[in-house]
């Protein structure tokens, strides 16, 4: 779907234009960038952002999810902060991009564990 | 991004999966497909489906947005249900998808009352 649907501030955002958002860290320095975002498939609603991190060429690179609920909008930036370090992104629950993944309740609770954000599962 | 990532039935969708997903009346017949997903930048809910009806070769085809309230997913089907027939969804509200649409609070309420959903406005 080609990008025609400009929005209001501080409302809705298209699916496809969450795709590419910048992330920051508090101090405003570029983490990286959501790539999609895991719904639950009945209410709708945004559980993860599945971010990277600026893998070279994308060789080895690897996805970070993360949970919705560590994510802030920052109109001004217009883009997502979260409140963490690069060395705690580091040691982040990943999976390689090019892996056939497959996602497991255990694998959500890790990953929202290690966030300490409240479990989906 | 690449269709990696497989998921467990009933919980979590990629947003990049979703776009596609047919959308189907109480009785089987399809009526479209979901294009995209406004969502809530905040919170992350899905708030917007954007569907399409299947214009020939796109042209002169619009965009219906339709309350995601409005869309019950059905696993035996592997796409979404709505209580609507295609007299109701001809007369919906559209734009045209070559327009560069902009989407304000008004026309959200309209297209909220026009499907008979909780407003999100």
């Amino acid at each position: 779907m080609a990008d025609i649907t400009r929005i209001t501030p501080n409302t809705l955002i298209n699916a496809e234009r969450v795709e590419g958002t910048s992330v920051y860290n508090p101090q405003g320095d570029k983490l990286g960038t959501i790539d999609d975002i895991m719904l639950d498939k009945v209410s709708g609603k945004a559980i993860y952002a599945i971010m990277s991190f600026g893998g070279f060429l994308g060789i080895g690179e690897k996805y970070h999810p993360i949970p919705w609920s560590a994510l802030n909008y920052d109109e001004s930036k217009g883009g997502y902060v979260v409140n963490l370090d690069k060395r705690m992104l580091e040691a982040a629950p990943t999976y390689d991009m090019d892996e056939d993944f497959h996602w497991t309740p255990d694998y959500g609770r890790q990953v929202d564990r290690y966030y300490n954000a409240p479990t989906y599962w």
